[in-house]
């Protein structure tokens, strides 16, 4: 319910910013699909934070350690479960934060939410760092769909105002989905990403911080997927978004512009294409009543700024009900964008890899099954 | 998984726009609950079409039968269901929807899903008409959160591009509210209503069709609802307003504008008001880590254009895989947006009824539960 | 979670004994698959009283109405809900048994869960009638396995003491099975038969009730259905039998005979038989380690006697917590095993479909997709 | 679905035999509880090998590592993970296993469900060490049960048939369910333990094992606890006690000898206790319509006999299609009911627990909320 996601390819996130670990399990992979370390060591280093000027400077180690689920690199059918140390690990006080909680944090809802017995440091199980099991759980989904040639890839929409240029609604190339996966700032227009440092750089100057839009891309998706009402690939996908930390809105395709569109320009025709069905336009980015068409799936998260700032800020003293001004130590990332680029696509990897394992319609005859 | 929402309170939607009939069972209400017909056919009413001159003049009945779930009026604890007979019964041909998909529908995506054995007439389970049986149990829910305090309202945010004045984050009182439940086109701003009323006559002259967005505010809701991660009130409001069909945008509080500011901006200040920890601006939307924080909850939903439009169109022949030019018949609503509010409002009564009932930290001690 | 069952075959159950109606709702079943309604009718026939002179005389007409998810008589892949309409419907007053609760019955239970709202007559939720909607769901599910060459079948393992012979571990003929199915009182050797039924009418006569044991057995089925620890197919299962009023057993294979045998006996050795793994004993009532080995799985289910006695009983008054003597009127089955012998047929079809639609291990390749 | 259970408090047990872990991640505990790690380690150290002679001499030292959930002992709301590290990790060749699959066990129906991918070293994720975090889950339950009046306790039924005295239906006192957990053969008759004993110990030196049952009964429940249909308490208890390998039988109070009594003996007459409402019997086992009646809650699990044993016996060579002799070597506890008994308390506290949290009808009213 709470720490969890996915109905077939079932992911529980646990760990606490500074518990002893933190990790993942996974239940109902598939059986006999390897898993190729290296490349997820890759994938999660995408997330680490020091990877350049512009994050915070603290360097984590943040290899993962697969405790079972695999047999020789392989999947075999039991729960997957991996987890990463924490060498950062409760010391120290933390108890001002129960009492004077941060604004734009979860200090407070989790003070109401658990009577007071939440693990306040480091903001606990509402750590961004949480999103480290989750890119363990969606870099092997990645793998998983690469081997279908179905490929997840995302850039920066904006930041701070600033706006790439947006992908093709139609598809991009692979070779460009490579090269955000190896940029430390994923753009398409590399003069746009040279603006978006700098905002970042002159909100961390002043002690603050800025916000933005990731924009993300399925392609070689099958049509057929997801279904009708809650089980439609837009709940399902952006159930998993609004669980990464600080994401505040999503949308697919022309998304909030399709609310300032005529039907006859948002409506996509369809077309033929090498004997294929196909949409010309694909404002509907890739989803029609909930179900993939087999167009790319496209669709948007948009970020709030970080909440860790090095301004003052107005708080209250919740044991003494009184107001009081409050001052967040530390270093902070002053734009969580570029990291959660990965983090996306690993949420969309896992929703896709569920999806692909739900289908009613495809019940085995008898023939099938006595072939053991 | 597919028509099914919530964890404690669970809906079921069932029927087909032609079949010969459309439900919903919930299963999980509290017992002890009032039900009030008549409110709830006020509801529904409101979703009707035909109510003034914007909407599709086709005129429909939509009393629920409340088959089972209640005792004097009184929810029993055993599931509540209810159904609206189809007096428009599936009846001739729409094979044709089969082979030449209609853009901007579920027909083609619904044809790969079912393998060709779905219900093509009238939109089959993905007609906006499902929306019908979410609005008699979201209309209960409504019922239920009002007697403890809690108000769902909702207006039209825009309409083509233009746009009401938006809800204050603070909160709006109750009469404003219950303002906008009374109006055929529930704005703030009767000139803005007065605007989108013409762009939508001029869409549907021109053979068109116009989207928009719609907000919504839940007041009166205490603090520590939801959950970290996926158990957050944005996945779970997500999940369920993207079950509804043509919203492809969702956005809280500050939303995709969020993502344009600066931390100190965003991040909403603690206060003391009456004794009570507030937020002195509510740019969260009221959520904090995806729990409550005691202040308004408020979200966006954008709509998409009415996919039925009278302009021809291009599509395909699934059969002969040749490009063919479509003419929709029927009457359509040019916009579906005012009809869309109650059932905004609907979708959000559920969620927040269902996190009401989820609160793992209330276990009862063992004195308790001796009064028995 | 309370009326609901299955995972990808999605079963909601609805209805009051007393209510204007009760029904179903099942999701997730495979498009394309024909339901012929004659047949099911047959089949809720074998569940409905009144069918010999040792059932209950009353004489209910139990037609299902099916409201939606056919086309043509051919599920269409939206959900499939079915109602049957209550003639018996609430009248006078029930509120005695709220206050003298009925031994054996949920009348006090009910009473303490649902805080005194619960509908009580006729035992309200909690009714046996609840079957029937679970026959439908059932009766759905066996056209769908036996088109596949499953089959599911069940006797009288015994009543009252009296057993019949039980079902050969290794299976029993199609024509066995149909001959169980079209009989009143199904059991395999008519001597025992015979004396089960004097036992039930010994029991009428003196105000009293018996109970019994059903054994059921599904062929045809493929190894490979289940999963470990709570996946297993007797964990789903029992959750489904369990379900069923009055069963207070269930066991698989040797079952409780099992813990008085030693390891060789019980071991069932693997051979091969016209190529295909077999094994040779089948203690094991077709599975292992919660997972389906191919051979036939065989289960039982012990059903208390009907609480519903002539006999006078003692009781209380909860409002004056003071003992009470009661009388419960009206007819009552002397023993609903016979009855109760389609219903654990339903509930093994419903797990079995469910499970067959369950496979992580048959991702699709790539390939397969791109036929749509 | 396969390798978790809950609802509300929900487990996720992952690992296999030779993995270089095992574990657990439990979420949904209420925040608050404390955690004494003693007593859990005390708990884990009944269900380990190596007590006495008649369990495997194999010594494991099992204690758990917990990674998150704890602020200084305390639950604190988030997930809680525990592993138990394998020392005994794969090395070697365990093919033999994928081609002549033991008697008994999963390796053939693994093999058939996870296409051969499946660990087969030590049984993998269905090997019965994968009940030791079943108990790290469970111990936990225990102690936030018993800080509330609840109590589990468990005791050997019957083994080879060999028969304790059963749990008189009424309830046994603390002390009596504090010495059988101290017992490393938990009997109430200790003549009947010492010929269980040489039961199991001329079965081992036969080279065979044996079987037996398990009664246990929950003390200080409240009424009204669990729901009908498949939301009943012998669902949920039934589908977490099949998942722990070797159960192959469960029944509830008088069970399966229930269906050879008469209704007028197997209903419980109410009655006043104190001014609490009782019943004066307890055939039901505490359980009617599937909810609680406040009476001590008893069932029993069948265990079937230990399937690995020193006997040669019959399999095939699944690569040849050949039928092959087999000698299982290692060495196996020739019983494994005195272990299972912890397990099976676990089990009961989980779901226990997992109901107690599940209250539809405790929705708050308004004024408590605002507390915070």
């Amino acid at each position: 319910m709470s720490s969890e996601l996915g109905t077939h390819v079932r992911v529980s996130i646990f760990g606490q910013s500074h518990a002893p670990a933190i990790g993942v399990c996974v239940d109902g992979l598939p059986a006999g699909e390897r898993v190729d370390l290296e490349e997820l060591a890759a994938f999660l280093s995408r997330r680490a934070p020091g990877r350049d000027d512009i994050s915070t400077p603290r360097r984590e180690e943040d290899r993962p350690r697969i405790l079972c689920g695999l047999v020789d690199g392989v999947t075999c059918g039991a729960p997957l479960a991996a987890v990463i140390e924490n060498t950062n690990t409760r010391s120290g006080d933390y108890d001002g934060l129960k009492d004077v909680p941060r604004p734009g944090h979860a200090d407070y809802t989790a003070q109401v939410r658990y009577g007071g017995w939440q693990d306040t440091a480091g903001g606990g199980h509402f750590s961004g760092r949480l999103t480290a099991p989750l890119c363990i759980a969606g870099g092997i989904a990645l793998q998983i769909l690469r081997r279908r040639g179905i490929l997840v890839g995302a850039h920066i929409w904006s930041i701070a105002g600033v706006e790439d240029r947006p992908f093709s609604p139609l598809g991009e190339p692979k070779k460009i989905l490579e090269n955000l996966a190896a940029a430390p700032l994923p753009v398409l227009d590399s003069q746009a990403g040279e603006k978006m440092r700098r905002r970042i750089l002159e909100a961390r100057s002043e002690g603050d911080s800025v916000g933005g839009v990731v924009e993300c891309m399925v392609t070689g998706l099958p049509g057929g997927l997801g279904g009708p009402l809650f089980g439609g690939m837009e709940s399902r996908l952006a159930a998993a978004l609004f669980g990464i930390p600080a994401v505040k809105g999503v949308d697919f395709g022309a998304g909030f512009r399709a609310a300032e569109m005529r039907g006859s320009e948002h409506n996509d025709p369809f077309g033929i294409e090498n004997g294929r069905v196909v949409t010309t336009t694909n404002q509907a980015g890739g989803i029609l009543g909930g179900i993939t068409t087999g167009m790319p799936l496209i669709f948007r998260a948009a970020f709030k700024p970080t909440p860790s700032i090095a301004k003052e800020q107005g708080s209250v003293s919740l044991s003494r009900r009184e107001e009081e001004r409050l001052v967040v130590r530390g270093r902070h990332d002053p734009c969580v964008v570029p990291r959660a680029v990965p983090v996306v696509e690993a949420a969309a990897a896992l929703v896709v890899l569920d999806a692909l394992m739900d289908s009613p319609a495809r019940l085995p005859d008898g023939a099938d099954w006595y072939k053991n």
